[in-house]
């Protein structure tokens, strides 16, 4: 049997999906800038996915913009919409947990002479928004904040840190990182005051190299790409149109059956978390109520390090994350956000993220919990010798 | 008959690119930073497409980085190029016919403070060396040209450029944009001095959303995308595998039968040339010599409005560009390269572009002279009234 529990790192590129990507590249190949009949076609194609893909946001079809990844997104967002308003203020502010391809922009920012001020987050990996009231200030330009944490599955308090912020100052641009959010959640920007959201198409069973920024209308950002013009002159160079139309498929396979894959997706994760609790010294860091998301749970295995567990279940087959994959750092023993949960290092060192799709099934998390259970007392008698 | 000759705006993608494509999206779907086997086959595909392409390129396989495309290399190269050593002079050089993507990153420096030279071009699109040598200056930087030009083919002198460049001071970094003449042409950036070079996927039957940007061991330059750290930290952002592989493959395919490509494409351009001689007020953009591409050719019908003649062909399934595809102005009336050429206004007007992949064959040229040809008195005469 197999069971790949790594789907917050990648997920495989569904039949539906496969099929429009490789329409777009053998058939309607065309270049959209292009004026004749194969361009006109390749363009429709990137106007439909752009509104398949609105209207899972509800909101204009002028407001999606295509880039080559949740990296991409992020970090247009950030540096993009620091530089359009830094005459305004140069105070930044961001959570202490966000993914690398927030914090990097943010350090960039800070050499350029940017002040980030990084909310902290309690054991459970979530903001207090009394924090985030705190941090606000007179120059504060831009909060960028994660809807689901990647490592933990913590959900981050976004309505309620739109609220604050937008009555302290509307002029403040509001980002989320909602590259392990969508697809699973029903999201409104416009409705939630959210001016940036960031999406990656490859966690959702679209394809790699794909993504998207939500930018609200009228939000005043650079920017990061400049050249042909392509996209209103906010992102140039030419569409990937089969990588558009792919991940608008994804996105659309997910929305249209949204409320289904949740309950699916939440029967997995505590039947893996009902499981897990039944061991000896397995202690888990991912909730199950509304503050954590229904597809990601975290767990140490105190008394076995992450990377040992890992690749004895990979050899049942069972595919799971010690941290980050999108992190290349491969070598860091422990997470940044573990790191900020302020776990003990014997949880950090021994912890394991598994992260469903709605493609897992039962049978896979039985399988995982019957193979761990077979594990664990094996690897911590060799852990002791 | 269809005759689709738009190849330097885009390319159709051949069957063993989709299979690799379609491979890595299906069955080695994984991330290539996750530590399990699924990532670590992943990784391993990426690395054996970096050594495929460096071996086109006759460098080491730590000099290439993955990008989205010739857009994103060409800006990484200029805006990452520039940052990393304005220590040392704020002053760039680059030509009057560039691509969009080097053309707006350079109007962006100058928004920086950098200064900008533009080297202008005679009628057939050609550089002077000489102005070269007269730019150059002790603040310097960085020069970029491109080795096709992608209009008109003109081949640039850019191997004279890199002895001018590194003569008068080994420092600055020397940028070709390599879009239109990767696969088509041998390029030995390590031998030839050439620091950083752009190349995208889908103008040589790759997958769009890929590309890459060679940098020569020791280069300083910033990286424009931040994040997880991959590649080298150099260009975070989950690595897209199936694209990836798709170029890789693409790569080899032309450079594989180089050769013999590159004597097909020479005789369906000359071809394709010859006819047009022969026809009346035809005016060609494009020598037959060494400092032409094989695989573009521009042309004025004269009397005929390019738009005009496009839709014309493209109703006999005849697919050509006006101007740039990878321009999305496409109310502008004329290019920013025919104006540079100093072309008199009805050649401008009435310019097209035809340019040749290996698919293409002699009975498909022969078909377009023939629809041109019966064309050509029609609309002229029409165009009249």
């Amino acid at each position: 049997m197999e069971a790949y529990l790594d789907n917050s790192a990648t997920t495989f590129v569904t039949e539906s999906v496969r099929n429009e990507v490789v329409r777009a590249m053998e058939t309607d190949f065309g270049n959209p800038s292009s004026q004749h009949m194969k361009g006109v076609e390749a363009e429709q194609i990137v106007r439909c996915s752009r509104e398949m893909i609105a209207s899972t946001l509800k909101c204009s079809e002028k407001e999606i913009f295509f880039t080559s990844g949740g990296t991409e997104a992020n970090n247009w967002a950030i540096v993009g919409g620091a530089m359009a308003n830094r005459r305004r203020g140069m105070h930044l502010i961001t959570t202490a947990v966000e993914h690398a391809s927030v914090l990097m922009p943010m350090q960039y920012l800070e050499q350029q002479g940017f002040r980030v001020t990084y909310l902290p987050v309690d054991r459970m990996g979530h903001v207090d928004p009394e924090d985030l009231r705190k941090a606000l200030r007179n120059d504060t330009i831009l909060v960028s904040m994660m809807q689901v944490n990647n490592e933990v599955g913590a959900i981050e308090p976004v309505e309620e840190a739109a609220s604050i912020i937008k009555a302290f100052s509307p002029d403040i641009l509001f980002h989320v990182d909602a590259v392990q959010s969508y697809g699973k959640y029903a999201i409104r920007p416009g409705r939630r005051n959210i001016d940036l959201l960031s999406v990656s198409g490859h966690k959702l069973h679209g394809p790699k190299g794909t993504g998207f920024l939500y930018i609200r209308e009228k939000t005043k950002i650079n920017p990061l790409i400049l050249g042909g013009g392509q996209q209103k002159g906010m992102r140039s160079g030419t569409d990937n149109v089969p990588g558009i139309a792919g991940m608008a498929r994804a996105a659309a396979d997910c929305y249209d059956h949204l409320e289904e894959n949740t309950q699916h997706l939440k029967m997995l994760r505590d039947r893996l978390r009902e499981g897990l609790m039944k061991m000896d010294r397995v202690v888990l860091h991912s909730g199950c109520g509304e503050e954590s998301a229904v597809h990601i749970l975290n767990a140490s295995f105190v008394g076995v390090r992450s990377e040992v567990m890992l690749h004895a279940l990979e050899e049942k087959g069972i595919y799971v994350s010690a941290g980050s994959a999108c992190s290349s750092n491969k070598k860091l023993p422990v997470s940044n956000v573990l790191i900020q949960l302020g776990m003990p290092a014997e949880e950090q060192e021994s912890a394991l993220r598994f992260s469903f799709s709605r493609f897992n099934t039962a049978e896979e998390v039985d399988y995982t919990l019957e193979e761990i259970g077979k594990l664990l007392p094996v690897l911590r008698r060799f852990t002791r010798h």
